[in-house]
């Protein structure tokens, strides 16, 4: 019975792969790079997109948006005047805690992608499935706010393990908090060495320009 | 195909609501209470416990401590001299991103029922999924932390919506954030009418008593 709930575990991440793997095919025809922008709840991935995406000169922005329920982060993107595209996840599952390759499929039709350059997935906030899940992305981003403590890429692994650039976000709130940044980075580095950390601030505005430009490269 | 998904997500519920009563039966023939402890990743769950757990004299308390990997928030809690069973997500689901009634059913042998009175189970820290599956639980208790922004009861309905306890936790930090409480918890109160909320502090102190005394009662 355990055996068995592996096997189907595998067979589902089979199936999205594969799903994932046409998105990108799609994406590249349209020579739009993709980025999958995650985090835990509340760790400032639609602020930070708010102060990136208006620091992007030159490059068409498009963003779709991945929520349980309702389009909060979506209205607050599309005074951006970007294109934003909802995408729920409530109907149907109970409400899934992460995008996979099928949902972004069921979408695809309504992103502009001759329109654009680059999309954002903003993906549900959580630290474990959506790390699971490839949905055709190039590259994929995850911000980590100060505010959640130290040990997180050792909680999390798998999450911190896939990504390409961690934005360590809030960082602003510092001098107010117990957190060992020197600690939280060789954390970071245990599980994915090398990987590109950025220290950022919506409110200060730190590291939004360095952000832009990675996205931007 | 679409039907058929929601049939089986519908059936593994009632899977799990089965074996969630049979927990039940056990904890209340052994006279112990059960509090579902649940937050997003960081909110400070572990930091709170261990304040709490040190302020409910005459009560014997237990943890189940659910965690993706490792043993960290355990390592914590065993410090204080209460006892502390580790369940992990990871072994044959590749990280699963929360508790259900089977995992705790599979720890129930190795909780020592008869020299507790409340057994707090810390879920894996996620907004969605824990909230949908019952362990066994007599009441659940969430953690919010004002760093997350006013808008996650709207977000993640679900979470607020069945919880009989919200924590409103790092109350300490409001000065040097732009986090309207008053709208947070109008937020909370429009998802779950009339639940109570308790503004605390791992760091001062701030309502500790108050959700002990809660928790003892």
């Amino acid at each position: 019975m355990h055996r068995t709930k592996v096997k189907i575990v595998e067979e589902a991440l089979d199936a999205n792969n594969t799903i994932a793997r046409a998105n990108r095919e799609d994406f590249d025809r349209h020579g739009v790079r993709v980025v999958n922008f995650m985090s835990a709840p509340g760790a400032g991935k639609t602020t930070l997109l708010e102060r990136v995406a208006g620091d992007l000169p030159g490059v068409r922005v498009g963003v779709l948006e991945g929520d349980v329920q309702g389009s909060m982060d979506a209205d607050r993107l599309a005074s951006l005047h970007v294109p934003v595209t909802q995408l729920n996840t409530d109907p149907g599952f109970g409400g899934e805690c992460h995008l996979d390759a099928n949902m972004v499929r069921s979408a695809m039709h309504e992103l502009p992608l001759d329109e654009i350059d680059l999309l954002v997935i903003e993906n549900v906030g959580n630290l474990v499935c959506p790390a699971e899940f490839r949905v055709g992305e190039d590259v994929r981003v995850m911000v980590a706010s100060v505010t959640e403590g130290e040990d997180k890429p050792l909680k999390y692994p798998l999450m911190f393990r896939t990504c390409d650039l961690v934005l360590v976000n809030k960082i602003d709130l510092l001098p107010h908090l117990d957190f060992d940044l020197d600690r939280f980075l060789a954390n970071v580095d245990s599980v994915n060495p090398g990987v590109r950390a950025v220290l950022t601030s919506a409110k200060t505005g730190e590291g939004v320009e360095e952000v832009a430009a990675w996205l931007a490269g």
